[in-house]
């Protein structure tokens, strides 16, 4: 499950760049509606000083590293997963500029920025100052800004499905308990999915069935708790609503959690807008339960392949969790 | 997923009786009715002869192992899977016998044999000769008897139910279509799992529908092609029936390879007759198919936990196969 290395780098500096996208999950969700950036700075094979974006998006990563390193930035190898922004704003000056000023020998970047603002003029800034930039395809670096670059370039959040399942497929049994399928490793594990996400939403069966508080219930996690939406066309207080899955592009969230029921599921299936699927499946068997997903308009069994790509696995005390990138 | 280590034997004697415990896997299905047994011979950390139960019992595996090492038993180890047998019959000497004689320093059992003419007898010849005989609560030993075990018992073939299902449960769409849910490693492997059983179990419903070929396509092994039987009130030409699965009794295997549908899956739990469950699941959502098991009667949530224990996981292909045992 591990993506290749980008082409133009070597081992060393593909592992630093993993390691800057493990760092930019800090920065998840608070950094919203700015991208969560991870920074490493190397000197001699050791890091000297880490950043990540802040909440509400300042300092940025690449501030917040240099800010730590002061003078031993200079000749340093500098990994960030996005490309350093190239437009001052009343809230800081642009990275690329601090970047120049610090002068590092590398600066390797992980993702170019959509933002028009930044889109190469970051990269161009850099090796304007001398600075060798080296500008990585980097699939992990990609995977730590799904939020950001789903908004850039889709305009919606990036859409997490979850469903916790029976090896036979099932939500619930036929009278609708579904407490509990999975055990509590499991619960935690979502709990702390939930707590990377800006926005979480259930369908109105589910809403008025199990008025689910979906919040974060870990210790010291509390306050991570994301905004609730429901899809309806009712009412639904305590939420905010819309009535299609379309209409999740006015969710101001970088990252949407769906957590069911059925015939939601189905409908963000329906639309194509699931970018990941999260499972969690339980070893037992319901038979005759609730399925999973409603028809969703699979025409034939052919174009179920292809779509799902496996990214993580683990065990979560006896229930497994799965999770499938969409290619696209 | 490794079983723990038996409290009466060091790692080194474990992993010996693990290893006979694979070897004897050669004996599936050809040993029918006999016990499939696995024998090593170890001399100075050295494996000097190895033997497995031949086709329809005979030889045994340590009268094949102690033929290979003639002189060179004495003063060895001999790990075997189940009890040497304490019986003569007319095809052959009791093993027992073949030991005392051979005089090796150790004998390490991996399972007792259940058959009153052995049951102790076994061990406690070997302990007459002056060898030392360590009777050890082997779990692989007794995995791999476990067909063997199962007709003793409970005088009935050991079942497996396999499932081939998409990640939401499904084993075909709604239409009925499932070729193909899972890709051709899987399907080899499916094929390489019927040529372990004595024989292969369809309902009345996949007959008629699919009229399964239900045979082994894997060069070299096209003979190990189990006997057909099929779950229906009807006539099945081409194979032979039974109308209720607690007939499965009179089904003279070791080893029974049920292949489904849906229903005949949901029989066989409702009648607590599934010893293991293979499933092979293809990365798709399929959505409103046909799901893997009807209803069979579980009456609570809490009653589905702990009745399933993971003992193996592939990856064959983009598809996973896993294993269950019944834990009872
Ligand atoms: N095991 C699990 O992981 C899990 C997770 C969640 C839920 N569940 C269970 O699932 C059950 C509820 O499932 P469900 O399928 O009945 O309900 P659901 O998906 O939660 O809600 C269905 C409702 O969602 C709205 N909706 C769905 N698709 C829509 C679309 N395309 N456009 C507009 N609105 C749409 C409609 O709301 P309105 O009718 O309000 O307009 C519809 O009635 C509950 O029993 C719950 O416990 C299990
Ligand atoms: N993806 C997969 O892994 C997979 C595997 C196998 C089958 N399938 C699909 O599954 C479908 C067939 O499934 P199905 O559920 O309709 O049929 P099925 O389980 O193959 O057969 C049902 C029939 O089995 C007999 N039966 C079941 N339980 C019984 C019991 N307790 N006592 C006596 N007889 C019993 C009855 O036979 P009679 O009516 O003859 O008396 C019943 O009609 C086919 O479309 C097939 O392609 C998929």
């Amino acid at each position: 499950m591990t993506p290749p290395t980008p082409s133009n780098l070597g081992s060393n500096d593909a592992r630093w760049l993993a390691a800057a996208a493990r760092l930019a999950l800090r920065a998840r969700p608070a950094s919203n509606p700015n991208p969560g950036v991870g920074c490493l700075i190397v000197k001699q094979g050791r890091v000297i000083a880490r950043g990540w974006t802040q909440a509400r998006g300042r300092p940025h990563a690449e501030a917040m590293a240099l800010e730590l390193a002061g003078d031993d930035a200079r000749g340093a190898d500098v990994f960030v997963t996005l490309e350093p922004c190239a437009h001052v704003s009343q809230r800081g000056p642009a990275c690329a500029d601090l970047l120049a000023a610090a002068a590092p020998a590398r600066v390797i970047v992980g993702a170019s920025d959509p933002d028009p603002r930044t889109a190469g003029k970051g990269i161009e800034r850099l090796r304007a100052a001398g600075i060798e930039a080296i500008l990585a395809q980097d699939p992990h670096s990609a995977d730590s800004l799904s939020g950001y670059l789903t908004r850039a370039r889709r305009d919606r959040p990036h859409v997490t499905l979850k469903l916790a399942l029976s090896l036979d497929g099932c939500i619930a049994m036929a009278d609708g308990s579904s407490q509990w399928i999975t055990g509590e490793a499991a619960r935690a594990h979502v709990h702390s999915r939930r707590a990377l996400a800006d926005a979480i939403l259930v369908g109105g069966g589910t809403w008025r069935a199990d008025t689910p508080r979906l919040d974060v219930r870990l210790p010291g996690l509390e306050t991570r708790s994301p905004q609730r939406w429901v899809l309806t066309s009712q009412e639904a207080p305590g939420a905010r609503t819309i009535a299609a899955p379309a209409e999740i592009a006015r969710i101001p969230a970088q990252y949407l959690y769906v957590e069911g029921g059925a015939r939601t599921a189905a409908s963000f299936l329906e639309a194509d807008l699931v970018d990941r699927l999260e499972i969690y499946r339980a070893p037992i068997l319901i038979g005759g339960g609730i399925p999973a997903l409603q028809d969703f308009g699979l025409g034939e069994l052919a174009q179920a392949h292809g779509r799902w790509q496996p990214v993580e696995r683990r065990n979560l005390g006896p229930d497994t969790f799965e999770a499938f990138a969409r290619t696209r």
